[in-house]
């Protein structure tokens, strides 16, 4: 079968590997019928040393169960399914708190002998307590397979950030970034009631998007002066709330910038430092809490699943350009260059 | 009136200082029953740079109210009253949301104009807003004044850090430093009905004390040794909450190694860095909360006063010396070099 690989940066191909099969009981072969390019995966196109194995690539699919091992019970052969972007047993104390990404019995994608969801079929681990299964009404055709897929992650991720910023209805929001995930935060907040929304992002494009998805401003500017503009937009204190979706040390200093006292920080980009400021000047003086993390995005699926299923919300929106696996180096370019937003990836 | 001023690191002298008065029609005039040294007063004792005017010293106190500005109305004289670490003005929105440290137009003992505790009376500002009376019965030579004390910060403070770490009765919690505010976190952490208290310190009479205000599990060793002896005592997995009572960095250190994945990391001690690890390894990965901050102490003390009152609780018992105002050099020294867990003042 076909599976994308890189190589190190920038180096992106899709090769033939051996086919998926099941190798434990607990596991299900799932056909791709849609994966997609994660933002996150940019970092190691930016920085991945070259190696002559590669690394296999994707997090975020969904498909049909091909087949089934011995022990697996709650999915069957020709479900449509979503995979979350971590596999877990469902079962773990972890699991049952709602927190998969800590699952005992359960990892991630594209480590140890499990491979991802840039590729034609997957061995998915533990299938009983990983998988999702949508209505037999949904079709491999169905219009709705982009917002379904953003429920692997994005709009998970955009979700888990929303509710660790405990944002209720008398809550304001600051979104930093517009991306994929800093638009579904955006859309997330309004679902939880957020009275002000304000994103921050420059491509007038995506930050369109962003007030479809419930955003109350816009603020193009970084730095110093987006957090004045931010201050400006309420009354001088900052947001309740200030959601990070972009993971550099720049979009954490303005998050500290924007969060008004006894407010939180809510960090889904994925961290590209170690070290920040988190002392009396920054967090402590003003009671500042910082939080956050991989999303759960298992414990979400089931929450946001009837509204997409409805129509209520469109969260697919996020996908602007549709390609064949083929073609998936071009996705990354396209992505990394920020011609594309997100990627649609049609095995 | 005789004050407390610090003159340089270790440097802290009682002298002749003009009588307090009342300045602004919102002041109150309180003669200082009892004061005490904090924990916090001991990072000036070794780092204030030496300086020919020096500065007054002293956050936590309780007196009688000697006179009161012309708009002052829910305090009168002959009151005794309970002064927080933070003067407040008691209706602003950040008061009215219980975070009175961020008040728009209150501020701290000892900046501006405003002098501080460890002296023979205190001008207070915003009296309405910043000082809480207790019941007439209670008199000056009452025996429950060193706990009615404790509700200026420790207390408080140690009440802020388990509410912010989220303790309920399915809580397991570390607590970081067997100083006042460590043991008081561990009372609070009990009166929020934690099921295991693991107590973090080396000094036995302290420890002592903090298995009676209710800690479970007592852990002398310190930095890996320390936190494999937690993870020992939880399953391998560490504690829902840890409060970091301490305010150096292996005490940060220690804390993200005791946390539990999901978990929260309630800081109270005011951290002498301004840079610590808060990335995947650290915090975001394990989806690790990071709060705390200042405690509101004035939002703490009607929740908290009751059980002072009728004898519930005694955290009065931190206090282990207990001398004249015109000793307090001593008490200074008597801390720093842990002969004394906190030190009382009688002016």
């Amino acid at each position: 079968m076909r599976a994308t690989y890189m190589y190190g940066a920038g180096d992106v191909r899709v090769i033939d590997v051996p086919d998926a099969t099941i190798k434990h009981p607990t596991d299900a072969l799932v056909r791709v019928v849609r994966s997609c390019v994660c933002g996150s995966d940019l970092h190691p196109y930016h920085s991945m040393p070259t190696t002559p194995e590669g690394s296999s690539m994707g997090h975020e699919f969904l498909g049909v169960v091909e087949d089934i091992g011995s022990d697996v019970t709650t999915i069957k052969r020709g479900d449509l399914v979503i995979a979350p972007f971590a596999w877990s047993d469902g079962t773990c104390d972890f699991c049952r708190e709602g927190l998969q990404t800590s699952c005992r019995h359960g990892g991630f994608w594209n480590s140890g002998d499990v491979r991802g969801g840039q590729a034609e079929a997957v061995r998915v681990p533990l299938a009983d307590g990983t998988l999702v299964a949508v209505p037999a009404s949904v079709g491999e055709d169905s219009p709705l397979l982009p917002s379904l897929l953003t429920l692997s992650d994005v709009y998970g991720t955009g979700y888990h950030a929303a509710v660790k910023a405990d944002i209720t209805p008398r809550t304001t929001v600051t979104v930093i970034g517009d991306g994929a995930v800093g638009l579904l935060a955006v859309l997330s907040a309004r679902r939880l009631g957020a009275e002000q929304i304000i994103l921050m992002g420059r491509h007038t494009d995506r930050t369109a998007l962003g007030r479809e998805f419930g955003a109350t401003d816009v603020v193009a500017e970084r730095g110093a002066d987006g957090i004045a503009k931010v201050k400006e937009l309420t009354g001088g204190d900052g947001t309740h709330a200030v959601i990070e979706a972009v993971g550099h040390m720049p979009a954490y200093e303005q998050a500290v910038g924007v969060v008004r006292a006894g407010g939180v920080i809510s960090r889904v980009g994925v961290p590209q430092y170690e070290q920040a400021p988190v002392g009396f000047d920054s967090l402590f003086g003003p009671n500042i809490t910082l939080t956050g993390g991989p999303a759960p995005a298992r414990a979400y699926i089931p929450v946001l699943l009837p509204d997409v299923l409805d129509g209520t919300v469109e969260p697919g929106k996020v996908f602007d350009r549709e390609m064949p696996l083929e073609e998936i180096a071009d996705g990354y370019k396209a992505m990394d260059e920020r011609r594309a937003l997100k990627v649609l990836i049609k095995p």
